[in-house]
C-alpha cells in the first residue's frame, strides 16, 4: 500500500496539490518509545501512521501524566500539526507506544492547501472534532465514573488492542494512562486479585475474568 | 449594530452566500434560564450572541451537571450546530445564563457553505478549536488541581464577569459549574470563610479577599 490510499483526501486533491504533497512527504520509522511531538516546541506536521501504535498525552507540571488518546493504522494525527491552527492552545506529547512507521504531511504544506481547499478544510473539521470527541468521552469517565470502572474499561481495551489476555505493563504505566498514582492502581489491582478478576505477576497482569470486567465497567 | 458587523467572516462570502444568509438568518431573544440546545435532539445552528451570556454544559445519567465553558457578547457557538460536522459525537446542552439576544444560521444553510467555501471551513476551524481548547483547559483543572483552587477560580471568575464582589449564587449552582456535589461546596465555601476570604448570607458570597484567593488559585 502506498500513500494515495491511505490518505482519504486523495482523490480530492488537484494536480498542484498532489505533486506538492508528494514532493514534500517525509517517510519515518521510529521506535517503540520515542517521543514524536512535544507540546509547542514542535510542529512536526500531519503524521499518518502506516503501521504502528501511538499515544496523545498531557502532561502536568509536576510530571504526572494522562492518556488522550491512541492512533493505529491508518489512523491520521492532527495535534502534531497544531500550528497550523491558531485556536489549538494547549500541548500534547505523543509517543510511539510500539515501533511506528509513518508518513508525514509537513504542517506549511498541509496549512497551504487547507487554506484555499474547502475539502481538505472541512476534513481537518471532521479529524479535530474526532479528537474533540475523544477527549470529551474523557472528561465524562473522570468525571461521572469511579476508579475502579476505569481501571476496568483500561485493562478491557489493552486486552482488545493487545489481542492477549496476558497483558505486559506495570502499574505506574497505567497509572499514566489513567492520570492517577502508582500506588492507587496496585490497590486497584490487587482488589481485583482478590475479587479473581485478574491475576498479577511480575510486570504482567491475567485476565481471568473479562465478562465481570465488562459488566463492572458498565456499572 | 447589525448581523454584518458581528460576523467575523462576512466579507469572505460571495453575494450568493450573502443573500441566503441574510435571507434564512432568525433572531431571537431568550429569556434567562431557558435551553437553548439540548443534545443531539436539536441542531439549532450557529448562534451569535447579539447580547447576553450562554452555559454550555455536560449532564450525566444522574443528572450532575459540568460547565465546559460560557458564551458573551459577541461570541459564537459552535456545537449548536454539531449535527454540521458528523465526528462530533458528544451531546451538550446550552442554557442562556442572562436573558440573551442571539442571531441564528440555520444549521443547513451554514452546512452548505462550508461544503464550498475554504474560508467559511476554516473558520469554522478555528472555531472548534477555541472550544477544544477551553475543554482541554478544564481537563487539566480537574486532573491536576484540587477542587478548593478550583472554587477559588470559579469564585474569580465570576466576579470578574458580573462586575461585582457580591455575587448571587447558590452553593448547588456552584457545584452544577465544577461537577461536584452542593455538600462539598459548601464545607469549600465555609473553610474560606473561616479564613476570611469570603462572607457567606442566603444566597450570597461576598468576596473579602480577592489577592488571597488569586494566591490560592495559583498555588
Amino acid at each position: 500500500m502506498n500513500f494515495e490510499n491511505y490518505f482519504p483526501l486523495w482523490n480530492d486533491l488537484n494536480i498542484a496539490q498532489k505533486k506538492i504533497i508528494s514532493d514534500n512527504l517525509i517517510t519515518r520509522d521510529v521506535k517503540k518509545g520515542t517521543i514524536i511531538h512535544n507540546g509547542n516546541l514542535d510542529c512536526t506536521g500531519l503524521l499518518l501512521v502506516k503501521s504502528g501504535q501511538l499515544r496523545t498525552y498531557i502532561l502536568s507540571d509536576e510530571g504526572r501524566e494522562i492518556t488522550l488518546y491512541r492512533l493505529f493504522d491508518m489512523d491520521i494525527c492532527l495535534l502534531s500539526a497544531s500550528c497550523i491552527i491558531r485556536s489549538i492552545q494547549f500541548e500534547v506529547t505523543i509517543e510511539a507506544e510500539k515501533d511506528t512507521d509513518l508518513w508525514i504531511i509537513p504542517a506549511e504544506i498541509y496549512k497551504d492547501i487547507m487554506k484555499e481547499s474547502a475539502p481538505v478544510a472541512n476534513y481537518t473539521n471532521e479529524l479535530m472534532a474526532t479528537r474533540f470527541s475523544d477527549v470529551m468521552w474523557l472528561i465524562e469517565q473522570i468525571m461521572w465514573k469511579s476508579l475502579d470502572k476505569r481501571v476496568a474499561s483500561f485493562l478491557l481495551e489493552e486486552t482488545s488492542i493487545e489481542g492477549t489476555n496476558e497483558l505486559k505493563i506495570t502499574h505506574e504505566t497505567i497509572a499514566n494512562h489513567l492520570g492517577s498514582h502508582r500506588e492507587v492502581i496496585t490497590r486497584m489491582l490487587r482488589y481485583f486479585q482478590g475479587e479473581g478478576l485478574v491475576k498479577l505477576s511480575r510486570g504482567k497482569i491475567t485476565i481471568l475474568d473479562s465478562k465481570r470486567l465488562e459488566t463492572l465497567q458498565k456499572s
